[in-house]
C-alpha cells in the first residue's frame, strides 16, 4: 500500500519525539508499504520564528513571513530524515519546491493549485521514504507561500490524490476525532467512523482536530482518511464517504467555537437590497460572516445581527461605521463575550426532535440562547461565552452519552 | 554603482544588529546605488542546527545536514527584508533556488558553478534591494547544498562577477584585515590595501577574516573586495590587484594556524616513488597535506613528514597503519601540539634577509622550530603551540612595527 502520514508539529517538537515519530514511520515501511509523510514546524517554532519578525516590524510583509515561516518545515523533515537514517531507514527530505508544490500567490493563506509528483514518485521508486514539507508551496514567481495555519493537513491529502495513497493518516495529539472536546467535555467519546459532510461541519464549527480544506479535498478525491494519536497504538478516526453514525442518525458531535463575536445593526430600513449592501461592503474588505439572523420588520424598521471572528470584529465596525450615510441605520451593537455551541449529524436538522432537544438542554442548565441556525447537518446556538463548558456538557450527555437515536429518522 | 555587502553571523545575531544592518544597507541605498546584500545564518543558528542533528544522529547525511543548515540563512534575509521595510526600503529576500546559484552536488563543501542571475537582475530593476542567502546553492538534482563554513563571502564574490559589481564589502566584526590577529598580537596594524595574493596566502594560513576561496575568486574575476566592519564607520582594508604594501616590499601580515598535526613517517626505503605511494593513499580518502619535508637519507632510509588539520590526524595515521606492509617504514610519530606560524609579502621569500629575520626573532624569545616551509610570498615555520602568542608577538614587532624593509629589494 501507498500510505501519506501527517504528523503535527507537537509530534515533532524535540529529539525524543523524533525519534518516536522515526520508529513509527520505519514500522509502516517494514510493514511492506511504501510511505509519504509530511511534517510541520517543530512545537513552537512558528510562533518563535513570528516573534522575532514582529520584534523587528510589526507590520512585516506576508511574503517574507511565508519564506521566513517555510524554514520551520524544512528543518523539521531534515530533522526527520536524519533520525530515521540512524534507524537505518532510507529516507529523504523535500522542501514544497523540490516536492513540486504549487501554490496560488496569496501569501500568508495561498491555496494548493497543483502538485508535480514527478520528484516524490521517482524517491517512492528508489525505496526511499519521502518527507516533505508541509504548509508550503511555491507559486509562480517561485516564491514560497504558506497555506495557513494547520495547512500541513491539506498538503497531506493533496499529496494522497496526487499519489493515489490508499490511506492518508493525520497524526496529532489525541487518538481520534471526538464527539466534543475532551479537555472540556468530561464525557466525550472517541467516534470511530464518521463521513466527510459531518466531520467538514465539525472541523468548521471548531473542533480543531483537523483542517477544515483537507477534509472538503478528501471528500472531493474520495481520500480516506484516518485521524490517530503518534504516542498510542490507538485505532483512530476514519473519516470516509460513509460514517456509521450516518446510518444511526445519531448527532456525530459537538463543538464550541470562541472565537465569535455578534454584530448587530439596529434600524435598517426594511427595503430590499439593504442585506446586500452590508455584506457586499464587509466581503470587499475579506471580512467573512458566519450566522446573520434577520428580524421581522417593525416600523419599516429592522435589526440585522450577524457574527465574525474576533480579529475580523474592529474591521468590520469600522467598515460600518464609514458607511452609515449609505446604508442608513441607528445604531451598532456588538458582543464578544459569546460563543458558538454546534451539534452535528447527517440529516439531524431537518428533525424537528433534535432542535427542540438541544433547547430544552440549554434551558435545563439555564443557558439563554442569543442567537440560532441551523443547516441540513447541524444546529448552531450563539450563547455566553462563561457558559460554554456547561452547555456544552449538558448538550453532550443528552445526545451523545444518552445514546438517543432521533427519533422517526430509525434506519 | 553597483555593490554587493556581505554580513556574517555575527551582525545580524539579533534583532538590534539586523536593525543596525538595515540601516547601513539603506544609507548606501540612498546614497543612489543598486545594492546586492549576501548574509550568513544568524549567530550561532548553525551551531544549533548542527547540536539537534547530532542529538538524533551523530552520523548525519551530508545531505540533509544541507537540507537543515539552509534554513539559517533563508531565515537571515527573510528578517533583514522586514526589517528593510520597516525603514521603508524596497527589499526582497532570495534563497539559493530563487538566486539561481548553482552548485556542485558535494554535500557540505560544494563549490559554485554558475549563477543565473534573471530574478536578482529583475528585482533590481524593479529598484528592489536583493537580500541573498549566503553559504548555499542548488545543485542538478534540485537539493540544496552548502558551500563550507564561511563560504558566505565565496557567494558574496561570486554574486560580483555575475552582476558586475563594482565592488564586493564584505562586513565583520573587525574593522580590516589586520597585519596579525589583534587578539593575540598586541601591535597589530590595520592594512589599508593589499594584494590578492597576499591575501589568499593570509586567508589560507589561518587569518579567519576572510574566507580563502573568496579571495580566489576575487583575483580571478578582477573584484575590487572591501574588508570592513559592520559595527563603524572605518575605512577598512581594500583588496585589489595591486597593494601598496607590494610595492613597498614590506612583510604585509602575519597568521597562526592551531589547527595542525605534523606526522612522521620514519625508516621509509630511499627510492623513487615512495613520497607517491603515501601521499596518493592520503588522497584517496581526501586528506589534504599542508607543508611536507623529507629529510636526507641514510641507511638507505629516509624520514618523511608532513602536516594534516587534527581532524585528519587520526583517519591518516589509520591509513598509514593499514598500509605498513605495502609502504615500508619503521614507525610513525606525530605531534598534535603544534602551530604553523607565517609571515606573507609579495617577493619576500625569494629574499634570503626575511627568513633569516624571522628564524632571528624566534632565537631571541627561545622558540624552537620544528619544521620550515617556503614559498613566493611566504614563510611558514611550525613552533610549539604554547609558543604561538609569543613568537606571534615577537616575529610581528621585528618585522612590521619597525616597519623594516626587506634589504635589496627596495622600490
Amino acid at each position: 500500500m501507498l500510505i501519506v502520514q501527517k504528523y503535527g508539529g507537537s509530534s515533532v517538537a524535540n529529539a525524543e519525539r523524533i525519534m518516536n515519530v522515526a520508529r513509527r514511520i520505519t514500522k509502516t515501511f517494514n510493514a511492506g508499504n511504501q510511505v509519504v509523510v509530511v511534517l510541520s514546524a517543530q512545537g513552537d517554532a512558528t510562533d518563535e520564528m513570528l516573534a522575532k519578525a514582529n520584534e523587528l516590524n510589526p507590520g512585516a510583509s506576508k511574503r517574507e513571513l511565508d519564506m521566513l515561516l517555510a524554514t520551520g518545515e524544512q528543518q523539521s523533515v531534515a530533522l526527520m530524515a536524519i533520525a530515521l537514517h540512524k534507524l537505518g531507514s532510507p529516507a529523504i527530505s523535500l522542501n514544497a519546491i523540490q516536492a513540486g508544490i504549487h501554490a496560488s500567490s496569496k501569501y500568508g493563506n495561498a491555496r494548493i493549485k497543483s502538485i508535480e509528483p514527478e520528484r516524490s514518485t521517482a524517491e517512492l521508486e528508489r525505496n526511499n521514504l519521502v518527507l516533505v514539507a508541509g504548509f508550503q508551496g511555491v507559486n509562480r514567481y517561485g516564491d514560497l507561500t504558506t497555506l495557513g495555519r494547520g495547512a500541513s493537513d491539506t498538503t497531506a491529502v493533496a499529496l494522497s490524490a496526487v499519489l493515489g495513497a490508499d490511506y492518508c493518516e493525520i497524526y496529532t495529539d489525541v487518538d481520534g476525532v471526538y464527539t466534543a472536546d475532551p479537555r472540556s467535555v468530561k464525557n466525550a467519546k472517541k467516534i470511530d467512523c464518521i463521513s466527510y459532510d459531518e466531520m467538514i461541519e465539525l472541523a468548521s464549527l471548531g473542533a480543531r482536530v483537523l483542517h477544515n480544506r483537507s477534509v472538503e479535498m478528501a471528500k472531493r478525491y474520495r481520500i480516506k482518511l484516518v485521524v490517530r494519536s503518534s504516542m498510542s497504538e490507538a485505532e483512530g478516526t476514519l473519516v470516509n464517504k460513509e460514517g456509521s453514525t450516518v446510518e444511526k442518525n445519531h448527532v456525530s458531535g459537538l463543538a464550541v467555537d470562541l472565537d465569535v463575536a455578534r454584530i448587530s445593526v439596529m434600524g435598517v430600513l426594511d427595503r430590499p437590497g439593504m442585506a446586500y449592501q452590508i455584506f457586499s461592503l464587509l466581503a470587499k474588505d475579506k471580512i467573512s460572516v458566519d450566522i446573520i439572523l434577520q428580524s421581522i420588520g417593525r416600523n419599516n424598521t429592522k435589526d440585522i445581527s450577524f457574527t465574525v471572528t474576533k480579529a475580523d470584529l474592529r474591521p468590520a465596525l469600522d467598515i460600518l461605521d464609514a458607511n452609515r450615510e449609505l446604508i442608513g441605520f441607528d445604531m451598532v451593537s456588538y458582543d464578544d463575550t459569546i460563543c458558538k455551541l454546534s451539534v452535528v449529524g447527517a440529516g439531524m436538522a431537518s428533525n424537528p426532535g433534535v432542535a427542540s432537544m438541544m433547547f430544552e438542554a440549554l434551558y435545563d442548565c439555564g443557558v439563554n440562547i442569543n442567537m440560532i441556525s441551523t443547516s441540513e447537518i447541524k444546529i448552531s446556538v450563539l450563547i455566553d461565552a462563561h457558559a460554554a463548558d456547561l452547555a456544552a456538557n449538558t448538550v453532550h450527555d443528552k445526545f451523545i452519552n444518552n445514546n438517543i437515536e432521533i427519533k422517526g429518522r430509525q434506519a
